[in-house]
């Protein structure tokens, strides 16, 4: 089943809906409206349908989505029901933040273990993740079998890092760090660029701040 | 110029190409080559041309993309020439991580203050940057002329924190806690959802880990 063909763009908006039905389970309902799911994410009612046709949910008339149902397929869709065991690499504020994100368990990865260059932070706990020392990295992902690594080291440590995870044979690498990853091919890499979205973001506060300056006139921004 | 219409997912590649051909520059280049760039990316080359000519800039047969150009370019059609002040709210393991980011002020981003409501952290600094306590956001907003807040607290503070922002009058809001906002449609909103990348990644590794049990077969994951 998960061989079928699915956007790429599909995929990063199922987490979105994910979040969303989630929360508004949590407020007790058991059927969640597309279009009014759509307007609070700012995504077009037509997308949000045919995502969720996607993963296998249809919308009763006039009901919408079961909640459940649509819940357990996203999930089971992302594959979040089965638990992925990962490696962080880099104890720093930002790998900090990341294990302490609340939602990190919800979407079905456990971080089995920290790990740092700085030999001082070895043997110190974040968020109850033991933090042990870069050089036994390799050794333990082949020992754990451990396919993902989660990447928060300095942008500096980033070459010698890269290193380590070709020599443990990782499969897949979620790249929190702003640098081009020299990795292999078969190596699966996600890079999380924080400003993609910032990209957005300042371009439309320029219209708004320019148009109000020119004209006082109203553009639509979250169209 | 800003008022021509860009496509949001070009806006969102944009800080990609900045910080690749940012890398290059470091290396002692002149020219940057699309194809080369848009390869180190995963992105296609034809995508690449498309996505500069947005911006202005053009490419030289045989030689590529003059790099001082393109880069100059990129910035200012982000209007990261012109540095934003922001204030950032909620000063956590995720709000020190973000201030923290090294690349943080190459896309103008200036933080003037971080505010948090936990009245012990008042007075200290993350990052050289002075933590308020949250009492004073709204004034402070107002009497600086804020325009960006960036938001970094804990779910459970998200609604409080709603309120403070639609009181202060804050144009764009850069949200990194993952729970849907409730703000008027007039308040420019980019949510930061750290898991959209994950499911990306974690369906490319079922892909394979699949693949490899079936079968021993080689499934292109980068491609």
């Amino acid at each position: 089943m998960s061989a079928e063909p699915i956007s790429m763009t599909t995929l990063r908006r199922l987490p979105l809906y994910l979040q969303y039905m989630r929360e508004v389970r949590g407020l007790g309902s058991e059927y969640v409206s597309a279009t009014v799911m759509a307007e609070a994410l700012g995504v077009h009612h037509t997308q949000v349908r045919q995502d969720l046709d996607c993963v296998g949910v249809a919308g009763l008339p006039k009901k919408g989505h079961p909640l459940e149902k649509a819940i357990f397929a996203v999930e089971e869709f992302l594959g979040w029901n089965n638990q992925s065991s990962a490696f962080l690499i880099g104890a720093g504020n930002l790998g900090r933040a990341l294990v302490g994100y609340k939602h990190f368990e919800q979407v079905g990865i456990k971080v089995l273990a920290a790990f740092d260059n700085d030999g001082r932070k070895a043997g110190m706990k974040i968020c109850g993740i033991d933090v042990l020392p870069i050089s036994k990295f390799v050794d333990l992902v082949q020992r754990m079998h451990i396919n993902i690594a989660i990447l928060a080291v300095p942008p500096s440590a980033a070459e010698e890092t890269v290193e380590r995870i070709v020599e443990s044979g990782i499969k897949a690498v979620w790249n929190f760090i702003p640098v081009t990853l020299k990795l292999p091919q078969s190596v699966i890499v996600e890079n999380v660029n924080l400003f993609s979205g910032f990209a957005v973001l300042s371009h439309k506060l320029k219209i708004v701040l320019e148009s109000k300056e020119i004209s006082h006139g109203h553009v639509p921004v979250n169209a």
